[in-house]
């Protein structure tokens, strides 16, 4: 178990890292990622969870695909937002923005279906703390 | 699913109960839960799942019993704490504090196991928004 409390804002100081999620503590069989984000995402879909997403810094926008349809939702600081299982969803944060999500241990960053990755996005199931 | 974001102090500022919590969100079986903390609350526990904390507004200290020794773990604002399944808990906020919790949709909030539960107290798993 967790021995302290642990500040997001300590971890988020750890690393300068775009699009590569550290995993702060655990519950159940789901982790808590912190992430820095700056500027696009790609459209990707996670078949089998929701992802939460909680605005600790700046802004986010999450553009989602439904019925070949887009449109943008945005969270500002203190915000939330779940995009469901299947949907087609792109994060941008043009000025930068640090994000807490939550999904199953294992959920790969880029989903099961997505745009090529390019070399600036990290496909992983997230960092552990050094 | 969710049309826009939620602003979690927007919903904190529809109530003033307080150890009442409001379902702001729900992502796969989980319920995103916000409450108002002030005082003490009663030892419980949850046997079948953990419980995740974060520190909206407030300090929020949780008392923890493990092995018939007790010991707290403060919560800054921004800090994060995971009570495992089964353990005893007892948060305090006597400054006043703004929490979100997650776990499981169903969840009582004082438990399967607690003490006798005061009128000031809400059992409850968690209110609608309006």
């Amino acid at each position: 178990m967790m021995s302290e409390s642990i500040e997001l804002q300590n971890v988020l100081d750890t690393f300068e890292d775009l699009w590569s999620p550290r995993i702060v503590t655990q519950f159940n069989d789901y982790d808590v990622r912190v992430a820095k984000f700056g500027g696009e995402y790609i459209w990707h879909a996670h078949e089998d969870t929701d992802e939460f997403f909680l605005v600790v810094d700046g802004t986010l926008t999450i553009w989602l695909r439904e019925n070949d349809e887009e449109r943008s939702v945005t969270l500002p600081k203190g915000a939330v937002f779940v995009v469901p299982k299947g949907m087609e969803h792109k994060p941008v944060a043009s000025d930068g923005a640090s994000i807490l999500m939550i999904e199953p241990t294992g959920t790969l960053t880029v989903g099961d279906r997505h745009e090529d990755v390019p070399d600036y996005i990290d496909a992983t199931t997230g960092h552990r703390l050094a």
